[in-house]
């Protein structure tokens, strides 16, 4: 089993885990919702990035083992429900940790395919936020990139140091986590250090 | 002219109506507005499981009969606007239909096409339910699947049960209608008798 | 290089001006969201009229040029920002040009993939609003189409003039022009003698 694929299935989770925190916190949300919404953020990025790209068949809808992968994180999530406020620090870290996972996991599939650099770049960052994004909308709130400011940029760093560092003679795996730590490092920075993108007025 | 293409053509007819039914209940909607939202409901669903199953060309986009379904719904819907009132049972009984013959269409044409059950019943849950999101979305409504609580899970319970009918020895079409008519009691059982899913917290 | 292109990087650049323009006047937005909202804007109906259709690969996903000038359009708006209000009719008149642009480049390419007529109105007027639409779903306003009641109409007006010319011995280039100077006129007219389409109800 390619280290890859786990990575995937780990990510999977942990967005799901993230998606059903967000759907749960809104009150009123049963376990049908809740699981949509897990199951929206954790393949909306991905399908998004393969629809865009026509890279057929999309990962999930020929593997299963994403769909038990969701249903894994929400069940997860509901464990640790009653002592969430007591891990609230841990559980954004699994989101810091799922954009960093898909950001390196979208740019090199992009790049793979024979895409230009720059396109590679957007489509790890939309596979890192998109779920998110369409997670949001759904939900009516205002979607996660335009509230944390260092947040989609940080994929977008981390896609880009990626396909530097991929230029050079580096070892995949040693890219992949030189990179994804990057992405982590900056938002943890950023959150401690309150930094922000400048304003655009 | 095959059963399914009949059943396809009369849900896009009914869905066209619920879709201009929810447009047209929001003050201020012009003809055009409300035939947008007629035809984004008749045929989000669908296109969007064609999409991510990568199954090309959409049916509709093949086949303007579809178009002429649509127009159909939203001049009938048009008709009875003035009556609304005295009819709404009648005109919720639509919505109900229309998720029903959407749910067992596309659970079908999934498991026709090669895919996992798993996947067969997500998708003919997506091509039933996913129209009403996307309307409610660009309405900036909650999504019909959060507002309605045994709404989306009538229709995943219908594909299941159109998938386990399917192993055995059952006639298409008896098939067909009974997780049809499957769907729509649940649906109407639960509006009676106000069930709902369990809340997550 | 055909005229062709040239009029699709025009488009791209003139929506990712008007989309910036959108974003940056919520206030608080940054320099990514302004530029992420531009971006939507300008490749969102695009996209979606050949995910619709299954015209694998998308046009600006093969070609970085169309990231460029979306660049182009946000810095663009940038050195204009301070002088908004002087220039606020002309701004809007961007917006204009360019659902004239795309409403005639995606019935054109439509025609030319071999659609029905119906089909290739529908994507023209998709090309030429969809990217807003998104881009009001993402921002939580009312989508343009329920707003600005002579819009999509006009696209739609234009997409038919434009069939209809097709079918004579018109050249290409002036049919263009004819039918983009349409839809220009009708939405400057619409707006000057506040013209609407008839209520539905």
């Amino acid at each position: 089993m390619p280290i890859q694929y786990i990575f995937e299935i780990i990510g999977t989770v942990v967005f799901a885990i993230s998606g059903a925190l967000a759907a749960g916190e809104k009150s009123g949300k049963d376990w049908f919702g809740v699981t949509f919404v897990g199951f929206i953020t954790a393949i909306g990025g991905g399908s998004l990035r393969d629809m865009l790209l026509g890279s057929y068949p999309l990962v999930w809808v020929n593997d299963v083992n994403f769909i038990y992968a969701i249903i894994a994180g929400v069940v997860i999530m509901r464990l640790f429900y009653n002592s969430l406020d007591k891990y609230r620090r841990e559980l954004s870290l699994f989101d810091t940790m799922g954009i960093a996972l898909f950001t390196i996991l979208g740019t090199e599939k992009t790049i793979e395919l024979g895409f230009h650099p720059v396109i590679a770049a957007i489509m790890g960052m939309f596979t890192a936020v998109m779920g998110g994004v369409i997670r949001d909308t759904l939900t009516n709130s205002t979607p996660v990139i335009f509230r944390k400011e260092i947040y989609a940029t940080a994929c977008l760093g981390g896609a880009i140091l990626f396909l530097i560092l991929n230029q050079f003679d580096i070892h995949r795996t040693a890219n992949f986590i030189i990179s994804g730590l990057f992405i982590i490092s900056i938002r943890i920075m950023a959150v401690y250090f309150k930094w922000s993108i400048p304003k655009f007025g």
